[in-house]
């Protein structure tokens, strides 16, 4: 018996190199969940095969630069000259239809999400050591020594943001970690700030 | 990879009559954990078959009363003119070695605790409703109405201390709310605030 119905938000970030993808995968792979995606919204062209509302909901760049200023975005960022948001009020629906939202971003959106949302779930995915992520952001592909460089220092910038995080998780196994989230997820539901309003409610409505 | 190395104090505590000692075995029963009892001191005298400092510690009642004085217990209560405490030296020496410490106590003995050590983790047990505990309190014996009324008013004072603890685990299937505790300690020691001195140390010392 839960006393918390509704979802949580669930923010996995960590360095770039980390393997936030794959921890999030393993995640969704477990049994017995009810993890869900947040659609993201972006100015950039739709691709062949892809389908709106489904791989992203695609706006104009007027109508994106409107939910920024209205305040309609979780977290948004631009890439290579195209926006890229998450959507409050999708994300809103799902928590209270009892889902849990995971968004798996960077760093820098992490931040943006705790300031609109601080009842979110922070996680920090780390590196068993930073000469393994060194090594990770090396092996990525086959790109110009001053192209890794820029990613190292990315990497060391953003180390410094762990503290800004509920959680540290090592992602020293993907499964090891996808697990350490999931018992996350089950205790914050436990937690007395998000349970206490139903349970006086059991406990009141009895008198 | 555990970012925190040394065990939890973890507070089993609930109303009289909500099943802690009975999610307290769940919990022990489970298999993988590291969880250990602590060995409570007392006034009492030793009862035959029963063996000093795996039992109780036994002490007099002077040497008692000096612990007290000291702050050298963790929580402590009188009981039918008789101490009984948690010696706080113990419980420091398992923490240490890291093992989680699991003290299965009153409400009141939890609050003591709570001051004494602040980075414990306080779960508090719950009945799926009031009425449910009320049954269980009358069926424990064969004890006159007015011992029953004692506990329920007891039980009343109680609930009302919920919002003290870090967690809120309701006890409708034993098996259930262990499951949950366990969670709630793998999460803890994922939580930033007990692994980001090592996290630091793993990404500062290779730098």
């Amino acid at each position: 018996m839960k006393l918390n119905n509704r979802g949580l938000l669930v923010v996995i970030s960590g360095p770039s190199g980390v393997g936030k993808g794959t921890v999030r995968k393993a995640l969704f792979d477990m049994p017995n969940h009810n993890l869900t995606y947040s659609v993201s919204m972006t100015t950039r062209k739709i691709r062949p095969g892809e389908v709106d509302g489904k791989d992203y909901y695609f706006v104009s760049k007027e109508e994106f630069e409107k939910k920024i200023k209205e305040g309609k975005l979780l977290e948004h960022a631009e890439f290579v000259g195209n926006y890229y948001g998450t959507p409050l009020d999708k994300v809103n629906e799902k928590l209270e239809a009892g889902s849990e939202v995971v968004l798996e971003i960077e760093v820098e959106g992490a931040r943006q999400v705790k300031e609109k949302m601080p009842d979110c779930v922070m996680i920090f995915i780390a590196p068993p050591s930073k000469q393994d992520l060194y090594n990770r952001l090396k092996k990525r592909g086959t790109e110009s020594e001053e192209i890794i460089q820029e990613r190292v220092a990315k990497a060391n910038r953003e180390f410094k943001k762990a503290y800004l995080y509920d959680y540290i998780v090592v992602n020293d196994e993907v499964n090891n970690a996808a697990d350490r989230i999931m018992a996350i997820i089950r205790a914050e539901h436990a937690k007395t700030a998000r349970t206490i309003h139903k349970y006086l409610e059991l406990i009141g409505e009895e008198e």
